[in-house]
């Protein structure tokens, strides 16, 4: 009996994730990650026996959060890959295309990109020291590796070890160095947390920001679902604001007021203000008079600023480089005195992509030291952000210098990558912008393009007829025709009645070209087929 | 002006935090991270601009969770690292010791314990793939580890891209065997979840279970603060049970019915029963029969069990070797059918002891799988756990095996470190047992002694005269007169009116004599000052 309920179990685990079912998906709506349940299954397992732990029974808001980047459409995905080996495996042809491309997230290096040579060099000396002691080391690795490598493991000590709660000192202060040459402004290494990717850092300070739903949190619409969904989690109100998208995304601040107004009608307090430049899913870039209004709105409501700054690397247009909000704010001076802002930064984007290392770090600036010590303990309760991505972080911020012997190899592949991904960029929003009723601002900056599609009536009509967000219905069928994996907008926020998806434009060179004919040839036959 | 500013600013984040500064910490009350505030400074640097994230409107439960393994006793011993930089850098004697003994947390490899050299290798290798292909590499690195570097790198692909959020597949399939070979009976890898070290899945686990104050977790005093913290973070009410002293910190049924009767009657629901075996602080090993009743109590409660044996690898005691709860649920079989489980393992513990790698993973047990389709969302939230601790995780539970190049070396290892644990462990207790008004149960288990002392009346005066716990009072005298820093009991929850502390065996084989001679002497020293 025992034996017999473990096996039903099994399976409804694989319906519900990570998915060697061939059972199509059933949950109920986007980004849903609830599997529909078959009663009777779950009856049957459990004769006697009331399960403690429910849908109905747990913490409310970790059930009504939503992250549709890794939602129905990526675990539809997964489920295809068993189909695909099945396919491959018994030589049948089950699906109309031979592997599936995940545009759904962030990923380069999933997508071929190379790692940097020296940030992996360095690491695989400090994982392993007794390759330093090996006669043979100096024929296999440049010498600026080996001698960075001796240098990290003299302050680090041990890749095994516990470093600090606010990470290792010596990599608090290269942190401290980089924003300091790249704004022209003293920052300071007692301000800086290292976390394992931008994501906990992101969590953690909202964590403080946020009581119960009468604290509010001003986002972007589209903006990027970790926020959405650890506001939902944390049990506070998101405040929308929408991105200009006739005007290229541009933040307003006539738009910011509506909807700081807005929730101060509703008995609201906004509490702070995220802000993601370069844009995530939407690829804009602020200028640097936007950025002055902005920080000087936050100062005069009195909002803390979360500048999320991971793609600081991925821009791509020439008359619109990337500035910091640090900057902006350091610029402003005495006018703005007092600002709270928390910056974040990630090893995971720009050329670096390292995400596997989950490395990242925040700046804090006018933060109290009272709260700063109630951030400090918060990371102490999660012991320390791993120690590899750490040292990553430590690369990202530091890379080989003109004169040492890495940065020739250093300078040509970082560039390979930011050239091949500018190009690619401007590739799929060309087109993207070809496709009848989809118009799509060339991405500026990130990693993104996120088109609008009209939909045909019909196509809208059906998708609510299955309980489905039309541009969820889009992409379901784009999957399922192509193997090419996209989020829907709804997944990010966008106006009412309007339709969009996110992809990234990482598939490699070779690839994008293919690519955008698939889904120029789907677009075409979804038309056709409700028109 | 704004100059002058951040550098106030930077002093009060000294006093709070990181700790460059010579002052004496402030704290009011033991483990709180709050310093004290000069209010005087504070407005000061912000004459005309209020902050808008203060103590007073931050998330509440932030501020009241504590986590004393890095609280006031370590910024403490942080501060005093200062002191003895200056102590030697400028030759003038400042404190009546050289060092910092860090014996306040299970950071073994902080204590110069080596790290196993196999694991090193592979990981260098998967990181570092060009290494693979030098056509020196077989004469420095034995051929299974470069054979195993490839075969995870076939099923990892890189690792610098994010995994699934569940872990990378091949790794679920490799603990899941583990856990078969442990315990004779089958795991499913679709119910592993890999995770950036274990205390990241007991809070996700903890935060399906909280809804609010009317939700109560059973957990051990003393316990480790990972549960009290986290309970409180969340809004839950914890549900002491004592561990018996006196009985080796026996686990008695009849106070678990206490703990869970008490609760009901305050209108708190009971849902789930933390034990850690081997015990942290305590180092006591459950034995099978014990287990067997806990297993049948939480059934018939329907509590879930959460068993944290991150310390199984850590038995010291011949007759009694771990028994995993699982195996005990599966043993008992219809009895307890349906039982809801969690159990949760660490690359940081064991021999292992990699604690900056981040690695670890939690079974789940009879959670039904719409559940786990939240936990699936929670996890996809992070994205996922960084990779370099999930290859740890696949080394820890499928090291080198007989017949292969690097298995003696790797026993060898292995014994040394287990078997000096041993020794320390005894050595430890035994040193302490000899101490006037100490009594020490002898460590089984884990990496920990939690030794009584039995306060002088004046000394327990005089630290309610500061406003400081007791114990805290003693631990802190202790290391200001030795460097020696351990947690005072108070931290982990002990009966009223007895003192412990929480000292780690870790220190080495050469160190950890002279460790108890300081002890001893302070002890002495301490009795006699308070007589």
């Amino acid at each position: 009996m025992l034996r017999h309920s473990t096996k039903l179990f099994v399976n409804l685990e694989r319906a519900a994730g990570l998915g060697a079912s061939s059972a199509s998906a059933s949950s109920a709506g986007t980004g849903s990650f609830i599997p529909k349940q078959s009663d009777t299954m779950t009856s049957s397992t459990t004769p006697s026996y009331q399960k403690s732990l429910t849908l109905d029974n747990m913490c409310p808001t970790v059930r009504t959060a939503q992250y549709a980047v890794r939602g129905e459409l990526v675990i539809r995905a997964e489920k295809l890959v068993s189909t695909l080996d099945r396919q491959k495996n018994e030589g049948i042809k089950l699906l109309p295309f031979e592997e599936i491309v995940y545009c759904n997230i962030g990923n380069p290096q999933q997508l071929k990109q190379k790692p940097l040579s020296f940030f992996r060099q360095v690491v695989a000396l400090c994982e392993c020291p007794e390759l330093l002691e090996s006669p043979h080391i100096d024929k296999i690795f440049p010498a600026d590796a080996i001698a960075r490598a001796r240098a990290l493991l003299a302050s680090v000590g041990n890749t095994g070890a516990y470093s600090g709660s606010q990470g290792i000192a010596s990599v608090l202060r290269s942190v401290a160095k980089f924003i300091e040459k790249r704004d022209g402004y003293p920052a300071d290494p007692e301000s800086i947390f290292l976390t394992d990717g931008a994501s906990v850092a992101v969590q953690r300070i909202l964590r403080l920001l946020i009581r119960d739903r009468s604290d509010g949190i001003l986002i972007p619409i589209p903006q990027y679902p970790l926020y959405s969904a650890t506001i939902e989690l944390y049990g506070g109100s998101q405040l929308g604001y929408y991105l200009n998208e006739e005007a290229g995304w541009k933040m307003e601040i006539p738009e910011l007021e509506r909807s700081y107004n807005d929730a101060k009608e509703k008995g609201i307090t906004p509490r702070a203000l995220v802000i993601i430049n370069p844009g995530n899913p939407t690829g804009q870039t602020l200028d640097a008079a936007n950025m002055s209004d902005i920080v000087q709105f936050c100062h005069q409501k009195r909002l803390v600023l979360l500048a999320d700054e991971v793609y600081q690397e991925n821009v791509y247009s020439e008359n619109k480089p990337f500035v910091s909000f640090k900057k902006v704010v350091k610029d402003l001076g005495t006018k703005v005195e007092g600002l709270e802002m928390v910056s974040f930064h990630s090893v995971s984007k720009g050329f670096v992509g390292e995400c596997g290392k989950r490395g990242g770090y925040m700046e804090l600036f006018g933060i109290s030291p009272e709260v700063k010590s109630e951030i400090y303990k918060l990371s102490s309760i999660g012991l320390c952000p791993n120690v590899i991505g750490q040292l990553v972080v430590d690369l990202m911020v530091n890379p080989p210098q003109e004169g040492e012997a890495s940065h020739k190899q250093y300078i040509e592949e970082r560039d390979a990558i930011y050239n091949s991904l500018k190009r690619r960029a401007n590739l799929l929003a060309t087109a993207l912008n070809s496709l009848e009723g989809v118009t799509c601002n060339a991405p500026e900056g990130a990693m993104y393009a996120f088109p609008q599609i009209r939909l045909p009536p019909k196509a809208v009509e059906e998708a609510k007829q299955n309980g489905k967000q039309p541009d969820a219905h889009y992409c379901i069928q784009l999957l399922e025709a192509t193997g090419i994996c996209v989020v829907p907008g709804s997944g990010f926020g966008q106006r009412d009645g309007t339709y969009h998806f996110r992809t990234t434009f990482l598939p490699s060179e070779q690839a994008i070209e293919g690519v955008c004919k698939k889904v120029a040839d789907f677009h075409k036959a979804f038309m056709a087929k409700y028109k």
